[in-house]
């Protein structure tokens, strides 16, 4: 049977949507209504992933549709605010019901998680690609921003670096001994959502490592007009990452494989007290700009560099 | 000069930027932040538009911007929302500056001229689509819905029906001695933003004519669960159209080509004084279900349908 437009999106999305107290009208009108609390600001963001750009071909589509979520909400996690709607444009060559029901599945199992309601949408057929928009809610002027970053900060990171990207390379045929846990990095990353929300109040800059520690602290350092070092031995590296390392020499990849969706975040050491969260301290934000990286005893400037469309 | 991604947006997309009152923080975070008065629902759709689908492969930029944005503030004018926000996800094969520059200013234009603020949005490489998502403000419960159709409502339309699929024949070869109004209102349509406002506690549903009359009036009684019947003689159609009609037969274009971007909407006729808007009255809501044509004195079935993906 061929189905129409608006019968594929019912079908498969419409059905498992959670009704949150924002939503005042969901999918199905020409636009979504939405509610929300008094004292909040509203965050917004969006993200596309694209075939063969962002994700392989053949990829496992109920992966994609977590993937496609989390990488999302993940950039909400990063100012600090609580998830609350999200809208879903699909591209697609076909309808296929297969895909379809899969990548549905590994979307909505995410959203319900988080009560996360879907609002909206648009399906339009051509190369496969997909954006989404996630709203949120963060207590008014307390948002957790790039700029906030002050000299003496501690800098922090919410857990392991470099796995995703080792799962990367995994997938582009590195022989990994132990290849489970970087693949699932890459393929199924967590969002560090209710972290995120516990750092209110707390730190001062914060950002999600999707492209790269260097370069996604790089962008810290830019807006908040600071520098920074950091100290190797301190990075949080997996068995597996070591290995990699040890094997190939490449002892970058924590610092620019991207897709790992931790936080990294500032502190003043007067509130570093208060901290309830795991995570990890990896050096400290300077007055003079730049960021250098303490290794084996000697301080080598880093390239605040990750991976990048269009170079 | 190769461009980042960060480059490229930030070069024809941030500096002309409106800040209008809503907006805590714009382009160059994880997420922007918008905070909005008391009283008021936020109204938030989102469109895609794919080359070769939506539109033919070498389409003028500025026009292809122009039309992007104003099909969203189409879906917001639906409902009776005043645009404040919108996010823009482009997806290019390449980056072309020219490209780029008549492109962002097509879409700023049309922005200023409603005060909208380009808060935000991702840049990835791919093939040629873009997606906006775009949101406005509504006061609280009286954003006007599809399913607000009452049986005796009198139906409007704002303006010409056919034209924009007159211009979308046009290009794909049929010969118009007169083709330029038909081609403008394919190229850069006029989204109905202002009479959408003007007919919050008038009507009682609104939906945009982008799928052509038959299939978004369709839209209507589905949700409100009626029937319609409409009066071709009071169709609102140019000499254009007229012209079309005349020297091919095929009367349905009015009711059938997408594209138009005015309001149908509903009335009851105790509000019909209040309408201050330009508007033509076009057919009444039944009780009955079914969408008919009252045409030189028989009254025929219509099918409510128009363009659709994936049939």
């Amino acid at each position: 049977m061929a189905l129409s437009e608006f019968g594929l999106i019912e079908r498969f999305f419409c059905q498992q949507t959670v009704k949150n107290t924002s939503t005042r009208l969901g999918i199905g009108d020409d636009c979504a209504l939405l509610a929300f609390p008094p004292g909040f600001e509203l965050a917004i963001t969006t993200d596309t992933m694209v075939e063969n750009v962002h994700f392989f071909a053949g990829t496992d589509p109920e992966q994609l549709g977590h993937k496609l979520l989390a990488v999302n909400l993940s950039d909400l996690a990063s100012m600090g605010a609580k998830p609350v709607s999200i809208m879903l444009a699909l591209t697609l060559p076909k309808a296929d019901e297969g895909w379809l029901g899969a990548f549905a599945k590994g979307f909505l199992n995410l959203a319900k998680r988080y009560n996360v309601d879907l609002i909206g949408g648009d399906t339009t057929s051509g190369p496969l690609a997909l954006t989404v928009q996630a709203l949120g809610l963060v207590p008014q002027g307390q948002a957790l921003m790039r700029s906030s970053a002050k000299p003496g900060d501690f800098i922090y990171v919410t857990g392991l670096l470099g796995d995703a990207g080792l799962g990367l390379k995994i997938k582009q045929g590195y022989h990994c001994s132990d290849p489970d846990g970087a693949l699932k990095r890459f393929n199924c990353p967590t969002p560090q959502v209710e972290t995120g929300q516990a750092l209110i109040g707390i730190a001062h800059a914060c950002i999600d490592v999707s492209d790269g520690l260097a370069a996604d602290l790089g962008h810290i350092l830019q807006k908040s007009q600071v520098g920074a070092c950091l100290d190797w031995e301190t990075l949080p590296i997996s068995a597996a990452v070591q290995g990699y390392i040890a094997a190939t020499g490449d002892w970058q990849l924590p610092l620019t494989a991207g897709d790992d969706y931790e936080l990294c975040f500032t502190v003043s050491p007067e509130k570093v007290a208060q901290l309830t969260v795991p995570c990890h301290k990896i050096g400290v934000i300077e007055a003079q700009p730049g960021l250098q990286l303490r290794k084996s005893g000697t301080v080598l400037p880093l390239e605040m560099k990750g991976f990048e469309h269009f170079y």
